[in-house]
């Protein structure tokens, strides 16, 4: 650890870009389907749907993704029936999960990528369209899938690869959240709450040089350090003035590296951790952006709903190599976007 | 043709989106660099750098791609020297070539894939951002390269395949537009005109069954259609309004099915037909998202800073098909977002 912890004392050179939401986009709906594993798993009873069939009747592990992004989207709009825009993005090349699911929604459409910042990232995205008055509102959805995501990233499942002591397993599962303006609200959701964006912090790229693209949490660590800082900085919060905050997937072992350097204690989760037991031998826990994806639109906005939080701050972080990258030789840019949840 | 005009009768189940920019973002400076043949082409002239090593000094044309990102948007803040947020996007997996530039350059960085209409996309989500008073600047940077869309999505240079007569080719290019506020837009840029963008469409996702990946005119045609005819409608225009009604890159293929369905005439070009000569063994034209970014940013925001144009229509296609889902059968999602842009 001697090494990581010289290289992140060079944290502090980029710049993040606070936004402050006036207009309080509401979170009127959301909807999150997983796969079995992760319905077997702690919040197994936070998700609407757990698809038993990591096929979902398709032929391919990809057509499974897409179909859970419909399914996503098709609940959290169960209710609204419809939106203004859609904000989504997954980490298949080419982001092909939400560009087909999209062909069969058939709104308007703005692909995202922030690889596992994807949540945060569309979230953000949404509420600026809200919030600036330019639709009444907006889906932000993301998913990934573990089969589609092992041969991608690493090998196919059918290679029987050894997974590393610092890898963590990709997510099966799919969130979407529905951002309303505060004058629309009625007309759909589930929420009787007032559940609302706050504020958040784009992230700026940042790489201290880590090359194993089996320690994702090492590597993007940094970036959630420096967005975390950016964000209590902006909006003059202390990190106990949140009655919880998210990492996205940093998984056991980014957890330990940012609980460490930031001082966090009782009220900092890992949605990565979260999302399995220890038993479920996912060794550092869950990642992929169905991870922070899910536990958003099932855990953690459940829990704004029942009162049991008032105040959060999300962070998701992203890994932004691709395999042609690290055949390169390259080392993994990182980013990590804040979003702060308030509910009244 | 007969079947193609038989589907293209199918349009019109699609919602588009329009967005008025009430704040009329300003495009303040902005800037291309392209490639040796794209130097060479009728176009050439109104590029800021033509670089003739098609490597850029690196070891590898994806080393290439990203220096070309990394040169347009440290060639457009030259003079304003920094910005509040970065829109990005390009065609290779994960989109590294936007996010490795952006781990040299280090400002907020939102990550766009819309594939070839990501010019456009960046754009909207820039013009959002500085109109809605979230910050005061924005960069909306997109580029593609010949030789890695080849490798990615083709076959190797190496290979010495042969292009097929519908095949366009990949411009080599970057683009990128600094956004400002209309209050702050004094302190930087190039421009004297007021240059601003007045109104966007967000498009949806069209796929009306073509499979053949070297034929991206005839796949995005109908994608072009619905969002121009959407725009015209939501914004209470004629197509005679404008003085030019640009698409990306439908080629000559796709231009001449365009220009038949909507009737257009002599106020109508595609950049993909514009950017290289007959002579330049192009096939159909140009493609990729570089070749609407260097269009825009270098030819068409020139002639709206000489006056020759007041109002143009921009509206940049993208196929959203990746190798994976043509491997697997898949026909190829497509979708197209307008940007209108005055100058007085």
């Amino acid at each position: 650890m001697s090494h990581l912890r010289f290289i992140i004392t060079k944290i502090g050179y980029n710049k993040e870009m606070f936004l402050l939401f006036n207009n309080k986009p509401q979170i009127v709906d959301w909807y999150s389907i997983v796969g079995k594993k992760e319905g077997q798993g702690p919040l197994g009873k936070y998700f609407n749907k757990i698809e038993e069939d990591e096929y979902m009747s398709g032929s391919s592990h990809e057509f499974a993704e897409r179909k859970m992004f419909e399914s996503a989207i098709k609940g959290v709009l169960k209710t609204a029936k419809s939106a203004d825009a859609v904000f989504a993005g997954d980490l298949l090349n080419q982001i092909v999960s939400s560009s087909f699911a999209m062909r069969e929604i058939a709104l308007p459409f703005v692909g995202i990528y922030g690889a596992c910042s994807s949540m945060a990232l569309t979230l953000i995205m949404a509420s600026m369209f809200v919030d600036g008055g330019y639709g009444d509102s907006a889906v932000a959805c993301v998913g990934s899938h573990f089969a589609t995501a092992e041969r991608q990233y690493r090998t196919p499942l059918e290679f029987g690869n050894q997974r590393t002591p610092t890898a963590q397993w990709t997510v099966t599962g799919a969130g979407a959240a529905l951002i309303k303006s505060r004058h629309n609200r009625s007309s759909s959701g589930k929420t009787a709450k007032n559940i609302f964006i706050k504020s958040a912090t784009i992230g700026s790229v940042i790489d201290l040089g880590i090359k194993d693209v089996n320690n994702m949490g090492a590597a993007m660590a940094p970036a959630a350090i420096q967005t975390i800082k950016e964000h209590l900085k902006k909006s003059n919060a202390k990190k106990n003035d949140y009655d919880a905050i998210f990492t996205g997937d940093l998984g056991l072992l980014g957890e330990e590296i940012l609980r460490d350097k930031l001082k966090l204690t009782t009220n900092y989760y890992d949605c990565g951790h979260l999302i399995y037991d220890d038993n479920q031998d996912s060794h550092m826990g869950g990642s992929g952006c169905g991870c922070s994806a899910t536990v958003l639109n099932g855990f953690i906005l459940n829990k704004l709903q029942s009162g049991e939080y008032k105040k959060i701050l999300f962070i998701a972080t992203g890994a932004l190599l691709s395999p042609t990258t690290s055949f390169q030789g390259e080392t993994i840019p990182c980013i990590a976007h804040a979003v702060e949840i308030h509910a009244s």
